[in-house]
């Protein structure tokens, strides 16, 4: 298969655009197709200090480098959760993060859970209700939490994640099979900081496939860490990415047409304002000051004081 | 297993709502469910007179069964749309539709599209650019204006279709693969008749599964064509139909979920009421007097006058 620019040998055939490249121009391709989808929803400006969301993954590292090809400032945030399973996951995660960022001389933020709340995340998960089964949404509010306190804290005006057409596709998907009025209402590319205490979020990747990101970070030689946690084994989201792949290897497009054509149907007034019910139940948590519509204190600070 | 109200031999499990059946007590039940969406979606009384369509086939002679066992006054309308294949699908399906309204003593009417309009729908289909690969366009579009044609002319209030639950699924599983507005803010178990022209329509088997009416059928004894029309095969909807019970396998209710939590939002303002651009552009057909979108002649006229 020959490269549909210069006639050179293809690394990637993209069916769903009918667009083979070779390794060059396929380099080239994918930070211009970020910078579209940054254009398009409007996520941040060059002049912005930016925070990307890093977890040792190809997804996030690659965001990181393409940003930086793109001229962009940003600086990184690991997040050491304490998840060993067989592969020490945490460990090898934090050391691809690490030798990316010294490699380019970039700064790093690295928040221990362990240090900073006294347990792992697999501790606190241990002893939650919540976490009892599986530690994914406490895992989630812990790193939504942090995540939002250092973009703040460290004067960041958006915090970027490497959350790729296939993750968001799930998600809609997941969503639409039980058609939750306020997921349904508030997904989208970019959250504005509305809200007093929310940082903006944006995911420029959200219109590249999985695939299209493996290839990127091989290509760049990246190196990431391969294995996915360990506890997303099983989950509804893998589940979910199954099944989006069997329709997409049947029509090539059509996870993208999915997500795609939501995108454009909100855009065009699909759902009514008052779709999202929660939109206006926000209060500031006693503890941390963080946005929550939880009564009283915020999820993340009953966590960690061992009230849930 | 044993029936949960009688502790006799079950004939059925319905995993989603964890209930076991025994034959008199699922004979009872199914009825009683189509009553309770009859009523919750106000779709007719018993004053009115009803339509129902039969296509030969499991849910639509079983609706009819159903409707008659509740004390609703129907008659059924088959269309003879001259569909062959190895199986002689329109003569057998007709067989079945006219020996269970005589066994009954029900007024069937017949509509024979060769006779009436000088071409099976398969004839007119082929000569057609849109039914040229598979007339399942074409047959949908004469269903509809045959089905909206007698159920006027017979001063019938409503007419009434046997879509089961999966397939009001599949329809929505592909409705929202492709966000498309008018479509999602059209799909709902019953259809008024505010627009001049156009009958009501209702499904009054939409919550029920398909499994579900195979077993009816089988138990009730009705006799029915058990091959799908030949032309289905390969289509969307099969397709969809099988990706749902994928999700049904692994868990019991998905479907179900899927399509009440749709309504439910719908019910709760999910979509703004400007969703589905097309609600105002109908006006009559020149020929036929029914409503159309299309500009000039409707889909049907312009079909049967060779314009297609």
């Amino acid at each position: 298969m020959k490269c549909r620019k210069c006639a050179g040998k293809a690394v990637i055939n993209m069916r769903q655009y009918k667009l083979a490249l070779c390794r060059d121009h396929f380099l080239e391709w994918v930070p211009a197709q970020t910078q579209r989808t940054i254009d398009k929803y409007q996520m941040f400006q060059f002049c912005e200090r930016i925070l990307v969301a890093v977890s040792g993954g190809k997804d996030s590292l690659s965001l990181w480098d393409i940003l930086g090809r793109l001229g962009y400032q940003c600086d990184g945030l690991y997040i050491d959760l304490g998840v060993g399973g067989g592969i020490q996951y945490s460990d090898e995660s934090q050391r691809c993060a690490q030798e990316f960022a010294s490699q380019r001389n970039l700064n790093l933020h690295v928040v221990n859970i362990q240090k900073d709340y006294g347990e792992t995340i697999i501790a606190i998960a241990e002893r939650s209700m919540r976490g009892r089964d599986k530690p994914c949404a406490i895992c989630g509010i812990a790193k939504r939490h942090i995540m939002n306190r250092v973009a703040l804290e460290g004067g960041y005006s958006v915090l970027v994640t490497g959350h790729n057409l296939d993750d968001e596709a799930a998600s809609l998907f997941g969503n639409t099979l039980n058609w939750i009025p306020g997921y349904l209402a508030r997904q989208w590319p970019v959250l504005e900081a509305n809200r007093t205490g929310l940082a903006r979020k944006a995911k420029p990747l959200c219109r590249l496939y999985e695939r299209e990101m493996a290839t990127y970070a091989l290509l760049r030689g990246i190196r990431y860490i391969y294995n996915e946690c360990p506890y997303v084994e099983g989950s509804k989201s893998i589940y979910y990415k199954e099944l989006l792949n069997k329709l997409e290897e049947k029509r090539p497009g059509a996870k993208l047409t999915f997500y795609l054509s939501f995108l454009q149907a909100k855009e065009n007034g699909l759902f009514s304002p008052y779709a999202d019910p929660d939109l206006e139940e926000l209060h500031p948590c006693p503890t941390c000051n963080q946005p929550t519509s939880a009564p009283g204190q915020c999820a993340f600070c009953r966590m960690v004081a061992h009230l849930v």
